[in-house]
Parts: structure tokens; C-alpha cells; sequence
């Protein structure tokens, strides 16, 4: 690979692959705040953005590119934190920072991350391939992030055990295993919200889907046996986990990470939320806003 | 092509080429001006840096992608004028917008783009394979930016002929001319200026350079016969040339665009400007800083 110091970078694409682009902004004062989070977390948080991307398509990633602009507001002990923290992600998954570009911004930090991957031909999970009578799988557990974001927003200290926040891990290896072993029909990482996600899901494949609120693997709460109240798993955003439809057998746990069953997609369009007592409401795309707005 | 609407795009790279990955910011207030220049010539000027980038690899560009954060106090209408004039260059160049990111930003306008290209295994033309004794070229003419960005500055009026500035044309066919003959050595686009990216050659492949000040195609003036004056030239950027090194033939003309031998390279390191008296001084990289700076 020929990397940054030239007018592009150049990859090898393994053969008889094909390559898997996404593009993902971080912004100052709307994906993150410098108050809140150390220039390492929104630089590892900037990172998890595209890995999380190319995890939902099944793929491998093979490099990354950051552009990224600064106002002179923004000290260099920042802007090394920054690339420090990206970089440590950056080992973690051997995806090389291949490139990008740096620019004087009028003020603040605005970080534009690009990840390519690859996958074999034709075997990208695509958003559009679920059936009506699949079930629905979620990985880890939802809405720590948001809960934490909120806590934050009421001056309350945040716990550790929040990492899902500070330090969110994407599910690379579990897409992989999900892709290589033609388990899931269709694939989406939970970056803005599980309703609003799998609402992509839905209406990409032309279902709809019957969710269990009792089944949702909620995060942490801020205490040691507390979970994070319901709506966070259900709408809150910026937990990296990947959410599928599977018509065969899925473990319980894959690559280390557990693996919930949640409900199934429906022939009958539009999304169904079914409470312990097996009650139905309607289930709307409510997916967490950024804080910016 | 998987587009826009799934975790991240799928693409196809030819089988034996490797691909090319570039990224620019087009910032507010830095790279350009809404008083300026209208939302069409931003997307346009916009595109145009990515797609020189390829250009200057002797690469084939694939795909575009825009990452674009935009605060309230931008009006629709300018966001699709800027994707109509990003658009308008796509199609010419039959290089399709195939996803990105919409963020909201706390003020004003970031745009970032990113060109993914290819190009034949081991092909790419890097700034690193000149040699000694080489001649110097350049496609078309230099300096017409940067001069009408300094009447701008002034409250002068621009001429519509400095459609360098407005409506730059990257150099893709001549770029790929100069790989598929074998013709260049070492190559990169004149977007920072004449003296810093011929100084960036320079040191990449470790060689010196003479360029004879009277040869360096300027782009016209503001008059019918004037031409910019050779600071611009030298020092200008945002022209989206292509300067090479070669040791072989070179034609006058290639792809229709005017080329000219500017100089040669040199074993002595630095380089140096010689006048029509044959004068030498030391040229200096002074590429031209954005204008926010």
C-alpha cells in the first residue's frame, strides 16, 4: 500500500472481492463535546463509526482515511489525543490510517472518517435481503450509550461500566462469521437506534417486524444490577451493535458475543411492539437525534 | 454498485487493478466563499479536487462520495444548488455519487469528498520515480486561480474567462495518457501551487529542479491578451494541472490540452528559477495558503 504522502493512497483488494466504502462525520457540539469526552474517546468513537459500517456488510476492513479540520481554538494536545485514541482502535483492528486530509476550520473540530473494506464477490449482507417469518437477532446489549448521554446531559456522573459510550467495540468479527456462514438474510448495525434501524431493514426488504420489549438485552444501568431503561434499547443510538434477520439456526453467542433472538419480521408491513403481557403497539422509528439537534 | 442506502457502498474494481482513495475538505470560509461563489461552482471546485487527485495517479476515477454538514443558517436551496453543480462534473466525468454522509453542523458549510479510482496493478504514477536530468511539464496553464481569487479579494470584477477559478477541469485523460504510454516518471496535481507541489516531487524522489521562469504557460489576465503575473504562476493553487517529470517524448499537445517543458531535474537537491537573462535564484516553496489563513 502506497499511503499518505502521495495524491491518493493505493490498496490491494484482495481477488475476486469487491470493496465496501462508507464515509461517517464526527462534529464538535453535535457528535461529540469536548467537556464530555477526552479528544482519545472521540477519536476511537470517530473510528467505531466506519468499522461498525463495514461490520454490518459482513466485511473485512482494510484501511482507513480521516479528514480532518480544526480551528485554532483547538489545541495540538487535542488534536494528538485525537489521532492517539483513533490509532489505538486503529492497532486493535490492524486497519491502517492510509491517508486523508487536514484543513483549518473557521472554528471547532469537524472529522470526516473513511473506511474501505472488502468482501467476496457478491456476498455483501445487505440491508434489503430479509423474508417475512425470519427471526430478529441483535448482538451485545442496547442503549447503553444513550443512557449515558443522558446522564451527561443532567450533570450526573457517568459509571465506567458505560464503555459502550466511551469505547464502543464494533462487532467486526461477528459479521464476518454471520456473512462467511450465510447465516443472516439482512444486516444493519444499530449506530442511530434499534427502531429506526430496523426500520431500515424493514422497509428495504419489503417486511415489517414484531418486536418482544421483554427480549430487548438492555445495557447496563449506573448501578451494579440496573439495566437502562426500555426506551434507550429501543431508540437510543451509538452502540455499534449489529442487528439481523436469520431464517436458520444462530448461536447464542458468536465471537465472544452474545446473541439475542428479539422477535421476527412479518409478512404484514410496519413495526409491532409486544409487551410481557403480549400486548401489541405500533413501534415507531424514533431513533435518537444528535445532541446538536 | 450498491449505492446509497445500505451501511456502506459496494464496488467493483477491475479485475488486476489495485484502487486509489482520496479525500479533500471543501470548508467554508476557507476554501471558498457563499458571496463568491455560487453553490453550483462550490460543488463543482468541489469534486474537482478529488477527481484531480486521481488524475495525478494516472488512475481511472470509480466513485464519489460527499460527506456534507451543513448549519441552519444554510438554506436548502444552496444545498442543492452544490449538489447540482457536484453533479453536473460527475456526469461529465461518468463517475457516479454513490453515498456519503449528511450531518448537521453548528455553523456554516463542511464538505468533504472522498474519490475512490483504480488503476493497473503496479501502474500508479507515485511523486517518488523522478530521476536526475528528467524534463519538467505542465498541462495547460497556471496561476488563473489564484489571480482571480486575488481580485476577489480586492472587489474587483472577475472575468468569466477565468473559468479556471469558477469551473476547473481535472486533468483525468491526459493523467492517463501519460500512465498507459509509460510516459511519466513521477506526477502530481498543481492544487497547493507550482513551487510546493514541483518541491513535494523534489523531495519524494530525491532529486533538484531548474525551471526557466519564461516558460511557465500563464494563464490569461484579465484582458483580452494579458496574462497573470508569474507570482501566480509559481505560487498559485487551485489551478488543477498536471505537472510531470519524463525521460522520454512528449508531445505538445496531449488530450487536447496544451503540455509544456517547464525544466529539468536535477542530481543537485533544491530548486532553482532561472530568469530570461539566465539568472538563477532559489525558488522556495510558497504554494499559495488558503485563504482563511
Amino acid at each position: 500500500m502506497t499511503g499518505i504522502g502521495d495524491d491518493a493512497a493505493v490498496l490491494r483488494i484482495p481477488p475476486g472481492h469487491e470493496m465496501l466504502v462508507t464515509t461517517d462525520f464526527s462534529i464538535e457540539n453535535v457528535h461529540f463535546r469536548r467537556e464530555w469526552h477526552s479528544p482519545q474517546v472521540v477519536g476511537w468513537r470517530c473510528l467505531t463509526r466506519g468499522l461498525s459500517d463495514i461490520a454490518a456488510m459482513g466485511g473485512e476492513p482494510q484501511a482507513a482515511f480521516l479528514s480532518l479540520a480544526v480551528g485554532e481554538d483547538v489545541p495540538q494536545r487535542w488534536v494528538d489525543g485525537f489521532v492517539g485514541g483513533l490509532l489505538d482502535l486503529s492497532r486493535k483492528f490492524k486497519v491502517p490510517l492510509a491517508g486523508g486530509d487536514t484543513a483549518q476550520s473557521v472554528a471547532g473540530i469537524q472529522a470526516d472518517i473513511v473506511v474501505v473494506g472488502s468482501v467476496p464477490r457478491g456476498k455483501a449482507v445487505l440491508r434489503s435481503g430479509a423474508e417475512a417469518g425470519e427471526s430478529i437477532y441483535v448482538t451485545g446489549d442496547l442503549g447503553g450509550s444513550a443512557a449515558a448521554l443522558a446522564r451527561l446531559f443532567g450533570g450526573q456522573p457517568v459509571s465506567r461500566k458505560q464503555v459502550r459510550h466511551f469505547r464502543p467495540m464494533a462487532r467486526v468479527a461477528v459479521g464476518r462469521w454471520l456473512r462467511t456462514g450465510g447465516v443472516a438474510s439482512a444486516m444493519i448495525d444499530v449506530s442511530d437506534g434499534l427502531s429506526t434501524d430496523l426500520e431500515h431493514i424493514c422497509s428495504e426488504s419489503g417486511v415489517g417486524a414484531e418486536i418482544e420489549a421483554e427480549s430487548i438485552p438492555r445495557g447496563p444501568g449506573n448501578t451494579a444490577q440496573s439495566r437502562v431503561e426500555l426506551k434507550y434499547a429501543l431508540h437510543g443510538g451509538d452502540d455499534y451493535e449489529l442487528l439481523f434477520t436469520s431464517s436458520g439456526a444462530v448461536p447464542s453467542k458468536i465471537a465472544g458475543v452474545p446473541v439475542t433472538r428479539i422477535g421476527q419480521t412479518t409478512k404484514k408491513p410496519g413495526m409491532v411492539l409486544i409487551n410481557s403481557k403480549g400486548k401489541a403497539r405500533k413501534l415507531k422509528a424514533e431513533g435518537w437525534q444528535h445532541f446538536g439537534g
